[in-house]
């Protein structure tokens, strides 16, 4: 344990927890009798899915929704002489509920326990059980929890400013600017783009490589054809120049066309806060994208062994991105800091598959291999696809183009992968998640169980019979 | 077997079918030696669900729910000049797609297959395993299948006539009226009141005892209170008296109110078409409330015994009137017809529990026991409730009303029943269906695999919480 300060200065806590988002879920009556210290250097408390990510985007996707859906539905018989959607209303009916939730989060940390204590300095490692803030407070404690997340990626070439922004203050804009650049090809990006124009903002989408690089093949082809309705999407350009005059932004892109832009918001990935926590001067392992390294018990590698004590969380050190990911290895952290303390085993983090869902416009919710990847990891698969419109609830959405893939093991009848875009895909793949986590095979899954009539799981559940009736060939 | 007509207009089949909706699944591959008979009377071939059921209403309800959701989207910053719904368009666009089906799958049974002929007549049985047509046709089989179906119960005081209607027609107005009386408090009075309403006429539902009798007090009150917000909900009278001017319809209430009307719509009630196909005159044996008896096997009884070779599926026989029923029906039937000849063991048709869903506004959708049910069964069991706004997608929704219930056997923590009313309520229930049906305990259930955040079925999962930490109290 180093220190590089002055002991006058030096307190020790029992725990450490950096972050405010998961890691505030860590503190438990199981912890009572710990001296806890919480640190968050935020500009709002709770993290970024509470403040400015998941939460608060849902609650401008719900009203963009109704609005599309309604502009959309002429040929459902349904005809408007025009929706608005007030942006100024709905950003302060949002945040006029979640910032009363953080700032209340905030005074119950700040003095609602007696034996937790709130750090609101920015801090920087000074060793593996040490941490300094910019104060010149030296904290120290023999377990520590790393949860101090991911921010937005600046680009070089177009720094933040008042009209170049990040998805922190996407939703807080005073008012809603008429043409809009999205930069980006992710789910920040893409759900932005459908809010913006859901709102009546002219949106440009634009994204070095396709969007959704990482996903199944049609799914990509299926959101760029069906968002391009709604806004425009340009791929394989970036932005060369940008210069700002009297009437916007003029970004010169890398095919050397041009764009005019009131605003950009820059949704070009995130990168994890492990620079500004400095956790390299810790010596801690850290993958080549900056992540923090840790092992299956979420506990932080140095020199690819784990530090006693020290755990991390969340995007400081996953893969996933993803609220339910970091909330599931908070779970994880809390019991095994208990565990430790107990000189109990610990507990491994298994569970999986991984959902990814996106709240755009269309929807789309994934977990697992497409079929490129089974066969590349060497397994016998097959795919089935299940289109939206071959369904009674199909025919009521008039919908001809969402569906539902599905990867499965041939032999074993494991569900490898499931791939879904269209309305509810979120909800809808829940099932196939429970399948898939609990082990049950696609064989006997659909007939297994009551589908009622004639809802949107109708849409799964004829899915998984063709992929019975496939793997059986 | 007894016959009473002349033997030189007997004709005898391997197997007969009686009726077009879910018994037009039986014909088969496996079945493609035999002679088949298959007999509707119906004013349309398919059955029920594809001409004036389950499938055309949902393609109302969509139209509808998109209107009113817009209306009511104030609070969410959604203003409009107003949305107008065209039914006549809709009405020609659901029938252009639904009546070419139906009358595809009568031309294919008509002349499409070798060894099928198609009998459009009224039947009556004749014997056991003979049924008589109007014109004097007599059809013998050693296999028949009864899937005969239900339809509106009609009400003394209001003769079905133009302007009181069933279901059948309730979707083929020639025009909308201004103001319409729905009486019955079930699934088909509450679908067609939201579907009315959400196209702008002036709804009045009446049912002589509260909407939902048979379902959890909760669902039944939150029903009454949001289907109140759009339409008006009279309950605990009847229709005393009914007279007919030049303003349409005057109905005098058993309390002695007066209700104004253009039209009636009558859904109070199905009776099963024993009556029609005189299936007492073959002896078998039938409910109080004139439905066939069937042993597991969907074999019809006589005298308490199963008869060879004569099986029932459908509304006819089950106590539930829903097609995800009928169709699990007929998958047995199909089954056990072909094990019957084959003297192979019979296949009971065991699958449960079954979910009762409702398109309304709000949407139901739930399965088994409410708490006072499970502990007249004897059960040890408790009930949990989340509310949607518990949840951040119900932040989204601005939702202050909508909830999912679960009972649960304390001991095993098994699923004994769910009760959703809201957004959504039917594919919601999915995986709590899987659960049941696959023996899945409550404990370990949520945590026992990832569900997306903020997707809606974080209702699901914590509900499921809350039910483990309720049995371990």
């Amino acid at each position: 344990m180093a220190s590089n300060t002055a002991n006058d200065r030096v307190e020790t806590f029992d725990l450490i927890i950096i972050g405010t988002g998961s890691g505030n879920s860590i503190p438990s009556p199981a912890l009572s009798d710990l001296k806890i210290a919480i640190v968050d250097d935020g500009r709002w408390f709770g993290g970024t899915c509470l403040n400015a990510g998941c939460i608060p985007t849902k609650m401008f996707v719900r009203p963009a929704d109704l609005a599309r859906n309604v502009r959309e539905a002429g040929r459902l018989g349904v005809s408007t002489a025009g929706v608005d959607l007030d942006w100024n209303a709905v950003r302060d009916r949002v945040f006029g509920r979640i910032d009363p939730i953080s700032q209340g989060g905030e005074a119950y940390r700040d003095s609602g326990e007696p034996n937790i204590s709130l750090v609101r300095e920015t801090v920087r490692f000074t060793g593996t059980h040490e941490i300094t803030t910019t104060s010149g407070r030296v904290l120290r404690a023999s377990q520590i929890v790393i949860g101090g997340g991911s921010r937005p990626r600046e680009l070089e070439v177009l720094p933040f400013g008042d009209t170049v922004f990040t998805s922190d203050d996407a939703m807080r804009l005073e008012s809603l600017p008429g043409r809009i650049v999205v930069i980006g090809g992710g789910v920040v990006a893409a759900e932005f783009a459908a809010i913006y124009s859901g709102f009546g903002a002219e949106v440009t989408q634009i994204n070095r490589s396709p969007l959704f690089r990482d996903l199944d093949r049609d799914i990509r082809a299926t959101f760029t054809s069906a968002g391009s309705r709604n806004w425009t999407i340009r791929t394989g350009v970036e932005v060369a120049e940008a210069t700002h005059g009297d009437a916007g932004w003029t970004l010169t892109l890398t095919d050397a066309s041009t764009l005019e832009a009131d605003a950009v918001l820059v949704a070009a990935g995130r990168r994890p806060n492990t620079d500004r926590l400095d956790t390299p001067a810790a010596g801690f392992d850290h993958h080549e994208d900056g992540r923090l390294q840790v092992d299956e018990y979420q506990r932080v590698l140095l020199g690819g062994q784990p530090v006693g004590g020290v755990y991390a969380l969340g995007d400081i050190s996953s893969p996933h991105q993803l609220k339910h990911v970091a909330n599931q290895d908070a779970r994880i952290v809390a019991s095994n800091l208990v565990a430790e303390r107990a000189d109990a085993p610990l507990t491994a983090n298994t569970l999986g598959p991984v959902p990814y869902t996106v709240f755009s416009a269309p929807e789309i919710a994934v977990f697992g291999a497409t079929l490129d990847e089974a066969k590349a990891a060497g397994k016998d698969a097959i795919e089935v696809r299940q289109d939206y419109g071959g369904t009674a609830w199909g025919w009521a959405l008039e919908d001809t183009e969402s569906f539902c893939k599905l990867v499965v093991e041939r032999g074993s009848g494991k569900l490898l992968g499931a791939h879904i875009i269209g309305p509810d895909a979120p909800i809808l793949l829940q099932p196939l998640i429970q399948a898939a986590s609990f082990g049950q095979s696609v064989k006997g899954l659909a007939r297994g169980q009551y589908w009622p009539h004639p809802a949107a799981t109708e849409i799964i559940e004829n899915a998984l019979l063709h992929a019975e009736e496939e793997i059986q060939k």
